[in-house]
């Protein structure tokens, strides 16, 4: 079963690179036939999308510090799925085009210099799939996990129509002590005051939760605290979502790393020391001694997204979900699969 | 004699594309055959530039206000070549490369993220190579004007190995004097001074020249006024560097401005209602007269790269050229180009 899923996977990919490359012989006839109006310099038709654009690419966000690299890493765990580390510049390169499309007058300006919607889009998405193909192994299921590309979703569903994309939600109360207690840079985020990081996370947790609806059965939201206390249910729901087969290799993410085909880290990512563990409940509730009493009780006001989300916020620490029966994670592995071999 | 250089020129791009489409194919068999780890999800062999990265591109650039809109449009009625309007996003998507190319820990971070400089380099040609080709008609010899981008020209020709540069010079006084008179804004000129303007107008020449310098051969440097006053030797001398057959059309891109495989121009770009002129030397000396005495006084030190390129700093204005036979460029037009037609 899980090599059909691959072999599926694989065909699907071949028949848009077996597109791509009549096109591409497409264009070089219509060039080398002196058509310099239709041939393509490039090798593709005019108005067609660069190749790859029909990827069924998977993209994992959320607010930083909300499991995001721990998704990651049992989707990597995944035989047919690779995500890989943080690019950083694919969301750079998107925010670019988001500010250049907010713009009426710079769209205006390049509209008139030729630089059209489709064009643009075409550059952005050629960028992002250059570095998401190719900053990592190959594989059936190609992932990014650049957390905050997800503010940008509906725009990259433009870019990549197949895509889909998980929503790492958590209590913005645990994510705050945590970006505030390992002192993690984020732009606009007051490491030295809990009430306004907590403001911060609502914002930010509101756009994302608004672009996951707007994103409909493409996204899906998953709570951290959940993929912790559940993770066989929870890891179960993903891959269904993602059309994914079962592999009991996303339950032990901690084995593969550093192995080919599995979890690639970062010497430099801030939470690739946390990764290599185990999935552990110890970050569930270290931050109920660390939120200031007058933030807590303010919490409902500054955080609505606490309780929009499913989270209580008067409850220090909330009661997340009921275990799954812990036996059935601690599992011994099943035999590695026959490509690792 | 032109269809020939066109033929050499398409069958160069041809024999690209047809590389390119071998590539894909190969990259499709692998895949199809199930390694992952050598099949190239994009359809590319590993460690393979992105295709389109060999074409001899041609980059036109300068200091705003030197004639970089004059040597498209005259280029842009070559048969052979398409320039086009500014692009405004090569230039800002480069710039973005050179910021993180500049930082150690920056690098650092992409490079454990397996976003190495092949990875990028591959990025930002391939979302350049989506503008460049597509925001206008297809040609044999493509070309981009965006004026800032031979400020980082080394870095251009490492992306495009056979790509050629022409560095447009002009006299600075008149160039400050035009940004001024003309109110155009360009990031750090205080529009209010030309003794301000004058050192920022260094300041870029200076980056510009050492670029064209270390560019070598690659780069050829074209003074506007010899342009203006002798432009039949100079777009010869320009023609022969891009190794491109003569054209009369080149004397007169006022008659092709707007038709097909003439010149295009943005209805918001700056110098679009002076280029739909026939050349002219109207704006060799206007700035004569508006350079103020204290200003004039220190130039010798305010702008230093005056005379490395070649004008006298004491000379109001100086005898820049001596004017061609005028005869030669009010010749009639040759017939139009059969692909015109």
């Amino acid at each position: 079963m899980v090599r059909g899923g691959r072999a599926r996977a694989l065909l699907r990919a071949g028949a848009l690179l077996a597109a791509g490359a009549a096109l591409l012989a497409l264009g070089w006839r219509l060039g080398g036939a002196g058509r310099a109006d239709e041939g393509a310099a490039a090798g593709r038709a005019r108005g067609q999308a660069v190749p790859g654009r029909q990827l069924p690419l998977v993209f994992i966000g959320g607010v930083p510090r909300s499991g995001t690299t721990l998704m990651r890493a049992m989707l990597d765990a995944h035989p047919d799925v690779r995500c890989g580390q943080e690019t950083r510049v694919v969301p750079r390169v998107l925010q670019m085009q988001q500010h250049w499309a907010r713009s009426a007058r710079e769209r205006t300006r390049l509209e008139q210099a030729g630089v059209d919607k489709e064009v643009l889009d075409n550059a952005v998405a050629a960028f992002c799939l250059e570095v998401i193909v190719r900053h990592g192994e190959a594989a059936p299921r190609l992932c990014n996990k650049d957390p905050l590309v997800l503010k940008m979703g509906s725009y990259v569903l433009e870019l990549f129509p197949n895509a889909k994309f998980i929503f790492m939600v958590r209590d913005g109360r645990a994510t705050v002590h945590s970006i505030i207690s390992r002192k993690v840079t984020i732009t606009g985020f007051d490491l030295t005051s809990y009430r306004q990081c907590l403001s911060k996370w609502n914002a930010a947790a509101a756009v994302m939760h608004r672009e996951c609806q707007a994103l409909g059965a493409r996204c899906l939201a998953v709570q951290y605290e959940r993929l912790v206390l559940r993770p066989r249910e929870t890891l179960a729901r993903v891959l269904q979502f993602l059309e994914l087969p079962w592999s009991e290799r996303v339950l032990h993410h901690e084995r593969y790393i550093g192995r080919p085909h599995g979890v690639a880290l970062s010497n430099v990512e801030r939470s690739s020391d946390q990764v290599v563990r185990a999935v552990n409940r110890e970050a569930l509730d270290k931050w109920v001694a660390h939120v200031p009493a007058d933030v807590r009780a303010d919490m409902a006001e500054l955080a609505p997204m606490l309780s929009r989300l499913g989270y209580d916020p008067w409850a220090n620490p909330p009661r997340y979900a009921e275990p799954e029966d812990p036996a059935a994670a601690a599992a011994p592995a099943p035999p590695d699969h026959p490509l690792d071999t």
